[in-house]
């Protein structure tokens, strides 16, 4: 069914719309859409369909769907909920391609709602006819005037058409956005707000959304996401087509949580895995609106410098430190001009601090050809594509205004792939004067910093190869019941994660013969499927040296275990060498209702039991991923050689990271969890050892322990 | 000398101000400062002394100082820094109280700027004269229209007065905050730009706007301070008058910190310390300039909020995620309106969300007489000091932005101490006459929840005791060697800080009969105040058990020091039980060249040398400033009991650091550092032990090794 039904080119681009409850009054909710299209000038046919009127704002209004002139492409239903599911066997038995449902009272309030929408989304999908809502604020193409909304957000205009795409399931939200992109000076081609997802949601949008050739920049919104597999296909494709994503998704913290979870029917993914995917497909997580809008702004300019090296040109000192604070926090780097560079500027400003940041003094303005040939040197050094000039109020300055905007327009003349960003304080004309020239203009220095910044990620992210993607083949079954710690070992041995050279004993004798086989004094482990923390009934000895020990301790294993788990069915003991020096870390892999199976990396002990310094990527993850990964904790200096410690083999980790994610993808649908802790990381060019491991299929869930917790 | 110096008074309310060197035409730097005076209406007497012309810009000019008519209290220095000498001596023989320099080429230059700066620094404090710079942007009373300044940022229009003070090292920076905060709607009546500080500095200013019953909230920029005494005395006095300093301190990075030397010629103490000192004394630091503009424009409106607790009301539910997101982010709670106000919102709104966040959805924007009473609910609940409330751009649409606001007005009329925060996006025409009814609005959420934060902030600091002030009593000498770890336990000892029942033996014998009086096992060191890392020659041996063994680690010890440190005098050997179990924390003192002994605080081992997880104070602190030092590290977790512990005995922390920063306050003159390392926090009830302890007098430095490491 899906295959067949109608992309959202039907949505947005119709010939005719009608309007089902079109009111009369162009301030009420219901008479907004009609005048927002003929606002926005929609050059198609639009079909106000009220019976009780024969004209409606002044085009000649229908008594029913039916009886309208053509089969319209986009229906707009402005009726009460308890009259939506007629309207949209109206709109199906006509033709229409497409219904937006404005109306609330669906699976966001409550069972009889839910069942509504199931029914009204099955007579669409039947039907051949997409949806769009319902508890939406609609859809709009500017490109061609067709506002299909009753948001308030447009009452003083409708956005104009740009590099700007927005999709929010929000319809608040999404109108808030679209009026502060207005408001910045963007133009918005596209617009669409996805409600409860009955049918579109914000994945498919998104995907379309990044088809669009005029398309620069999504902005997106999201509380939760049912479909993962899609969410991740559409942020793929948006990479791939080097179009940035800046997204919004609340409900980071617990009590965010609790408040999304009384507003949205989505079953929303644990926050940290949407984390994680942003990470891994170069989408910026916004923090604020005002950081969301102000990073669009940033790309609709269409340059990502690639260097992190950032220039840095200043009339005051203060603020040179101040920019310098600011790129140092947000991971750019304040290079210093080359020596040559230096003696130029120097030669030019005698009093200027030359090195990075460049401080011309007040003074640079009493001559603007030098300013500008300031500038000029700098470019000229070739090793910024990135510049933030801190001009203060001077814009604003009668006298200084236009011969400053003239100076940096001529000595950016011959640079025009280097990001030119200014930080100023004027009136709104003043600095839409300075954009004109193709300056990013920033009041604030710190947010000018924060959007390069963004913008040299995204370059990053772009340049990067495409993120892993397992092979499409049939995930593999891995039993029902708990693999034991040997069961785990082995699967991980199988697929090249180093496990220590050790034997399953299934007696004395055998434990003895193991034990002798090895260097040195041993450990001894119970083996049970059952017994999943063996610590807690004395299932480990250490340290145990000769044949009688060995003996010995192969008894009291066997008798705790008839202690303490006298039901355990008991593969045996295992017989291992006790383990070497190095960093513990434990690897983990869950599985996410929403995305499937996700990796998480952290180091071992109070790193991550009192930090929570772990970090998380979608399985399967390549070697440059999982370099990543261990680059994000906080206690990567541990595996650097910390306290007199010689560096671990952090290849090596990479290496066992992607084999564990690898596995993780090949049993996808099969396992539930696999917990590694520790995994040992011996001194470089040593390896790694798995010293435990766990493994819950997903089947076994249900009949046994909870997995272990991460 | 400096007890006899006039106070700023004279700067800021002259009768008559001379202005040297003003030129006729308006827009020339020497030019401005007269256009300025005249455009702010100020009505004393003002005389251009310039030799060249008989009228300057309309009024008569003198050909020098001696010529004027009456000794005018201000003079500003409108002239190079070559003539700026006889200038000052002119001023002084004419009876000006204050001069004001603008010229650059002093201290910040080179040597013999530094040496002209000296002085001129000299001929003004002999003649009773004070300065302000050289090299700065001059000084502001908005109140009087005195404007002392040729900053090119009142051009478009000088700075009405009102509740903001601002006060600046840097011109540009005091420039650039004066246009944004006019921008924000706010007065300024004071403005101060202290440039080289020859005499005048930013500690004297911020403590002189303290005093002005119109100040209300002080903006302060510094790089760094010579005189910590003296900023710590005016952050004192802000904090006792309640008024809220925000301070922009940068030079936070190490980039940023390497840009300021090269731009300032302050000694600044370590950024750190600064944190500490703002911490301290409920001083607001922020990082961004927009920050510190919204936060004097929060405090501008004088209400503080007591409560943590936040009221939320939006009409969008995403957006009610987003704030509550950003309400945990900032430090404050969204904490569940009570049940009877939940069901009483029901009864009003019954597809509303009532918990908190209170999603009112865009339905209550259909009666705003609803509206209304749904926000009097919210506030009759009692709990909550302060609101927000989204209203997105409903107050930028025709039919509704009118009846919104009385709705708010009218719901808030009888809870004047509430503060009422409105996160909306309108024009600014629209945003004022929402400010007018005395709501707080912020365009973006974040920014909003955010400034109600720095407010409730304010408030725990404005109500909690004075931080300590040690006594005034003179410092206590130390000695000129380093300390043993003997001495050092003693002096800690003496102070009340617990340290081990242990023994210094002299010999062999001694120590046989001091580890017979321990229970159990000892462990034995060596002791030596020329040996500072006593383990790294093996000094220290452990887990000493029976006589033999004592005299035979006795023996190892001396002769370990004898190989390796031939050199050093021995104290004797110190015989100790080992160490209970416990949380190993690291306690320093170290002297800051600015603002003397601070006081260090971390957890041990990998939390302060990987993750350098500590907090500093200035020294002494009270026991609720122990506290929340111990609160601050992220590594507190460990004492609460982590992974299976017993809750560490906190209390005894707390008064363990309130006495050894009393040892660092009473010696603060003669202490150059002291360590201990570890200081034990044993089970709750059982108190804290010093494990070893290091002390470096001041005088000791330059002969023994450096300090250790913090």
């Amino acid at each position: 069914m899906s295959a067949a039904r109608p992309s959202l080119d039907v949505l947005f681009r119709p010939a005719a719309v009608a309007i089902l409850g079109a009111s009369d009054n162009p301030d009420r909710i219901s008479g907004r859409p009609l005048r927002y299209l003929r606002e926005g000038g929609f050059a198609g046919a639009i079909y106000p369909v009220n019976p009780n009127r024969s004209m409606v704002q002044g085009l000649p209004s229908y008594p029913s769907v039916a009886a309208l002139p053509t089969a319209p492409d986009v229906a707009l239903l402005a009726v009460p909920a308890e009259a939506t599911e007629q309207a949209v066997r109206d709109c199906v038995a006509r033709g229409v391609k497409a219904a937006v449902i404005f109306s609330a009272g669906y699976a966001e309030s409550d069972a009889g709602g839910t069942a509504l929408q199931d029914r009204i989304a099955a007579i669409a999908a039947a039907g051949g006819m997409r949806l769009l809502g319902p508890n939406c604020l609609g859809a709009c193409n500017a490109r061609i005037g067709f506002f299909a909304t009753f948001t308030q957000s447009f009452d003083r205009g409708v956005p104009g058409p740009g590099p700007v795409a927005i999709v929010s399931q929000s319809g608040a939200y999404g109108s808030h956005l679209a009026y502060l992109v207005r408001q910045r000076g963007l133009g918005a081609s596209y617009w669409i707000t996805t409600g409860n997802e009955a049918d579109i949601d914000v994945p498919e949008a998104l995907e379309w959304m990044v088809r669009q050739d005029e398309v620069g920049v999504i902005l997106a919104y999201v509380e939760g996401v049912r479909d993962g597999a899609r969410l991740v296909a559409a942020l793929r494709a948006a990479r791939a087509a080097r179009k940035p994503v800046v997204m919004m998704k609340v409900g980071r913290s617990a009590v965010g949580a609790l408040a999304a979870q009384s507003h949205t029917a989505s079953l929303a993914g644990a926050d940290e895995v949407y984390d994680a995917v942003f990470r891994q497909f170069g989408v910026h997580r916004a923090t604020t609106t005002e950081e969301q809008v102000d990073i669009a702004y940033a790309c609709a300019r269409g340059l990502y410098p690639r260097s992190p090296r950032l220039a840095l040109v200043t009339l005051s000192g203060g603020v040179g430190v101040q920019m310098s604070d600011a790129a140092d926090r947000h991971g750019l780097e304040v290079t210093a001009m080359p020596a040559a560079s230096q003696a130029e500027l120097k030669a030019l400003l005698p009093y200027a601090a030359v090195g990075n940041p460049v401080d011309t003094t007040a003074q640079a303005l009493n001559d603007m050809g030098l300013m500008a040939r300031n500038l000029e040197v700098i470019l000229e050094a070739g090793i910024y594509d990135a510049l933030i000039g801190f001009f203060s109020t001077v814009p604003a300055t009668r006298t200084l205004s236009g011969p400053l905007r003239d100076a940096i327009t001529q000595a950016t003349a011959r640079f025009p792939d280097r990001l030119m960003v200014l930080s100023m304080a004027a009136d709104r004309e003043v600095v839409r004067s300075y954009e004109e020239r193709g300056f990013l203009v920033f009041e604030d220095v710190d947010r000018a910093v924060a959007a390069v910044a963004a913008l040299h990620r995204f370059a990053v992210a772009f340049e990067r190869d495409a993120p892993a993607a397992g092979a499409a083949a049939a995930s593999l079954p891995l039993g029902a019941a708990a693999l034991s710690e040997y069961a785990a070992k082995r699967l991980l041995a199988a697929a090249g994660v180093s496990v220590p050279v050790e034997t399953l004993a299934h007696s004395a004798a055998e434990a003895v013969a193991a034990a002798a086989a090895i260097d040195g004094p041993v450990a001894m482990k119970l083996v049970s499927a059952a017994i999943a923390h063996k610590t807690e009934i004395g299932g480990v000895i250490l340290g145990v040296v000769g044949a009688d020990a060995v003996r010995a301790a192969y008894a009291t294993l066997l008798a705790r275990a008839a202690q303490h788990r006298p039901d355990a069915a008991l593969d045996g003991v295992l017989v291992t060498p006790m383990a070497d020096k190095g960093v513990e870390v434990i690897v983990g892999v869950t599985r996410d209702p929403v995305f499937g199976p996700v990796l998480m990396f952290g180091l071992g002990g109070i790193f991550v039991e009192v930090f929570k310094d772990v970090t998380f990527r979608l399985a399967p993850v390549d070697l440059a991923e999982a370099q990543r990964m261990i680059g994000e904790v906080r206690g990567r200096a541990m595996l650097a050689g910390a306290r007199g410690a010689p560096p671990a083999d952090v290849d090596a980790l990479a290496a066992a990271l992607v084999r564990i994610s690898q596995i993780a993808h090949r049993h996808r649908d099969h396992l539930e969890s696999l917990e590694i802790n520790p995994l040992l990381v011996l001194p470089q060019g040593r390896g790694v050892l798995v010293l435990d491991a766990l493994v819950q299929p997903r089947q076994a869930v249900a009949l046994a322990a909870p997995p272990p917790s991460n």
